[in-house]
């Protein structure tokens, strides 16, 4: 299995092989993979991967090895849904599976994930665009193209990507995205390579860029997405979302329902990693002679539902009240 | 004349020699010296180093040098009331000057503006301090440190400064404030050298924080402050004013009654500085076989009057109706 390294795009194309459960959690935990449902579908190649290693070994002790495995790249990153719904969903594919066939059970179900995941994606960039479809400047955040997917489209970035294909006359604001720039460096590449009008500005210019009246829509992915429609989503989404609010531009969330978990009643119940802040200050002080500045990274922030106008998914546009509309979904 | 190279703190302490107006300009284009008081004060006294390079010209000849030299020095960045307005003020005193005394009038009346600095920053520390009595957690944006004013103590970082020797039992909240990275460069070294606890995020957490319930109060400096109390500022400063509200935190900006500009009614009259983009992207994008991403950067942005608690001047504590108190304090 080999995972692009994101970390260093668009400087180089680099790929990491992960031929073990600990490589392909090193590679989440990292950041070499990242999105939401990209970090899902490289998880789900883990589990298969996980499985493929385990051949010769009893029905008893591929499962054993498999919830191992489920353990370790589960526990790599804390918020995002995908991670956990989709090695749980390979580890009991493979559990329920007869005697002698739990191996080939994981691998067929990571299959299925990914092809799941293009379907849903390939939905949600269609519904989404026609949301978009009046909006000529539209801001998204992070990145949540085929990067962020690892199948041939995006989420909100799909939905753009769907837009552009239906009428061109689209631009798209792309903010950097302190302090991994999932923005400058992987959103402004895709946009680069479909061909779409765009421009990288940093994160604290997208409140004077719509205070200008130059944003008609922001659009923007999830890491999770709580039963009454509180979104958890890369630090920063928060302060789009209140700005989009006081302008009365419309804020839509774009993600599929995996994203979804209704264990978490609301966004206060999402666990929110920290990530360590040396990503934020060391290459800045790094050979300063003074020790280098305490610094806090929360990877994530909550936009609480009340802020949010319509969250895409594969299942269609899902409008508020979220916890009436969230749930009618998951059962359709 | 010597002026410190802000652009690699921490990593060095670098100065450059500014032995003509030319210097002086470029170093306050290029931002080797920048914060609007610093820069009105490096101005100032480049129109001085201006002076003493006349000597032995006509009266007519040395006003003739320094209107050229105002000039060029005044239009090295359209954005800070105060360059315009010192350089303004050095000027007009060599003109009125008797005959044989041009020189020494612009250089008396540099070390002038000087001391009027510095007596304005104190006292906005002073007073300042008063506003933030009760806050234990304080944030502030870019840099308003000596850093950018070149005196003893700052505008908004001033009233922190002060803050924490009333009554300690203080932090510091800094974003990082891209591209130049004001705050995790400049504002942590210097809370670092005065002893005040701090703590670096990036811009986009703010909002994050204040949601959190992390946040007492928000304390920001000013480039020009318009008539009707709209205010010029670092760009990203209107997001942290738009969210402060949301969350009902006190929202203050600190700067000297020279950043006022009653010629400008209102926001939309400042000129709001535009960047090279090749400033946010090239780091990222050096070395990359794709064309670097086209960026728009805005180097300050506009916050309406509205979302101002109060602006603290060397003449006190301004209070809404600015329209009303901006004047009353020029009067007095």
């Amino acid at each position: 299995m080999r995972v692009l390294d994101q970390r260093v795009l668009p400087r180089r194309l680099t790929y990491i092989e992960c031929r073990t459960p600990r490589r392909v959690a090193d590679a989440i935990a990292k950041m070499a993979v990242r999105g939401a449902p990209a970090i899902g579908l490289c998880a789900a190649y883990g589990m298969a991967v996980s499985a493929t290693r385990l051949r010769g070994r009893s029905h008893a002790k591929v499962v054993e090895g498999l919830v191992a495995s489920a353990d370790l790249i589960a526990s790599a990153r804390p918020t995002a849904a995908d991670l956990e719904a989709v090695v749980g969903r390979v580890l009991e594919r493979a559990r329920q599976a007869p005697p002698g066939f739990a191996i080939e059970a994981a691998v067929s179900e990571a299959i299925a994930v990914r092809k799941d995941l293009e379907s849903a994606c390939t939905a949600i960039a269609s519904e989404g665009s026609r949301l978009l479809v009046d909006a000529e400047a539209v801001m998204t955040y992070c990145n949540t193209g085929a990067l962020a997917t690892g199948v041939s489209t995006g989420t909100a970035l799909g939905a753009i990507e769907y837009r552009w294909r239906r009428r061109k006359n689209l631009k798209v604001w792309v903010p950097e995205t302190r302090p991994f720039l999932q923005g400058s460096r992987l959103t402004a590449f895709e946009l680069s390579r479909l061909g779409i009008p765009h421009t990288v500005v940093t994160d604290a210019t997208c409140g004077h860029l719509m205070y200008r009246g130059a944003v008609d829509a922001v659009v923007v992915g999830a890491d999770r997405i709580a039963a009454n429609g509180d979104v958890a989503n890369k630090i920063g989404t928060y302060a789009l979302a209140v700005l989009a609010k006081r302008h009365g531009i419309p804020f839509v969330v774009a993600a599929p329902t995996s994203t979804f978990d209704l264990s978490v009643p609301s966004g206060a119940d999402i666990p929110i990693e920290v990530r360590s802040g040396s990503e934020i200050v060391s290459s800045v002080w790094a050979g300063a002679d003074e020790h280098m500045p305490e610094a806090f990274y929360p990877a994530f922030d909550v936009t609480p539902a009340e802020l949010v106008s319509a969250i895409v998914c594969e299942k269609g546009v899902l409008e508020p009240p979220f916890e009436e509309s969230i749930p009618r979904a998951l059962r359709s």
